[in-house]
């Protein structure tokens, strides 16, 4: 059974425009890493306050969180947009992701 | 093409636990009238602090929203569920949905 995964970061505010321009062009080395991890129907919405909020499904998001930290292209990525994020205490930001509780669930 | 909405509600962080009870027992009539109204893929999530996700699929959100709206059952819902929730001004939960900006999508 595939997990429907939530999670929660933070954009400083400043730098929301610029992100949402890199997200417009993610590199396809990084697109082809994450589909291979195992990554699918993957969303980043962002609110005007900086919140973002990413969706995926997967088959097992610590497998494949794991894939992503082994994979070349992911550490250049998040060095090129470490300076998009707050709160992140020194993590990457895919490293930070928690995932949020699902209550519901409609198909 | 289908839309891929996401957006936030609070809930007050008293309330999460009964949130929480509500929704893994949603009406079957709510049910059904959320599928009648196009609402596919469906989740919420909850963070402890109360901050609600909604995730869901549709053809059209103007639409499946004021289909929902017309449903006699949702009236009766929201108005079970309202107490749950801060910050609505006086709206029922489903009107006070404002779908955030995706920035980045993968199939």
């Amino acid at each position: 059974m595939s997990q429907r995964v939530c999670f929660k970061l933070r954009i400083n505010p400043e730098f929301v425009d610029e992100y949402k321009q890199r997200h417009a062009e993610v590199w396809p080395e990084m697109l082809t890493a994450l589909s291979e991890s195992g990554w699918t129907n993957y969303s980043l919405f962002v609110a005007p306050d900086g919140e973002l909020i990413g969706y995926l499904e997967c088959e097992d998001l610590a497998k494949s969180l794991e894939l992503m930290g082994r994979a070349e292209v992911n550490t250049l990525w998040q060095a090129s947009v470490a300076k998009f994020f707050v709160g992140l205490d020194g993590r990457a930001a895919d490293e930070a992701i928690r995932p949020l509780e699902e209550v519901f669930h409609l198909v």
